[in-house]
């Protein structure tokens, strides 16, 4: 996605499209499960894959595939769900993101992009290329976690 | 991202998944929040569809289609999830479901097709046809929540 494309999606364009399409009204509380919840399905599809790049479960090739493809799929969603109003309540996300916009806009930019091409180095069925973005991936979710995510 | 290029994925990925690819190993809570995370985003993406249906929000064609083509994605992931062990917890699911896992099978089914047929129908840009779809794919919702979701 361009970083342009992001910028209106999170400025909380109108017509705002990402993946999610969020409405015009949505309530703070649904915006907040609906970043989460696509959030939690993508960890759900890295977990196998982190688990593949440290030889902790068996590396197959197909099943790579689909969770980078699943991972790559949900990266796309949750952006425009971080609404202005949508930083208090049921939420993690530290009210800094809303302070540091373009920073968080880059730094998901920046790993949209890595699971990309995760999703495209998967494909090729070389365990250690998949390590090696796997790495870069996770690099990327845990630059934004550990700025703009409370524990 | 172009609204092309997420049509593509969608329909790419949709056709590539064949559902969430649990892995084998999976803790019970993350089954039930990874079901329930699925159905949630199928919700939010639903409620928009059904809005235009009732007239409350007005008829946008272009975000139909997309609406419905993430309906019709999310409807494939939950399935897999509804594994033996994950009846509790924090979860709504009613243990029926593991009783009747036939008839539970055939309802989610059901389901997926109707909304499949959504999101075909969503693209001839005619109302009346995604009112009644819409109806179809409702009712489809439904007579799962009825019979095997507690309130």
């Amino acid at each position: 996605m361009k970083r342009s494309s992001i910028a209106a999606l999170i400025g909380g364009a109108a017509v705002a499209f990402g993946g999610g399409s969020a409405p015009a009204q949505q309530k703070p509380e649904d915006a907040i499960k609906y970043r989460q919840s696509a959030l939690f399905l993508m960890g759900q599809h890295f977990g196998p894959l982190a688990g593949m790049a440290q030889n902790k479960i068996p590396y197959d090739k197909d099943a790579a595939v689909r969770h980078a493809a699943m991972v790559e799929f949900m990266s796309k969603l949750p952006w425009d769900r971080f609404a202005p109003g949508t930083d208090q309540g049921n939420t993690k996300a530290k009210p800094e993101i809303w302070l540091n916009l373009e920073d968080f806009k880059a730094k998901a930019e920046k790993m949209q992009g890595e699971v990309a091409k995760l999703a495209q180095v998967s494909k090729a069925g070389d365990l250690d290329a998949l390590k090696a973005q796997v790495g870069e991936a996770g690099k990327a979710c845990k630059a934004c976690h550990d700025e703009y995510r409370n524990k």
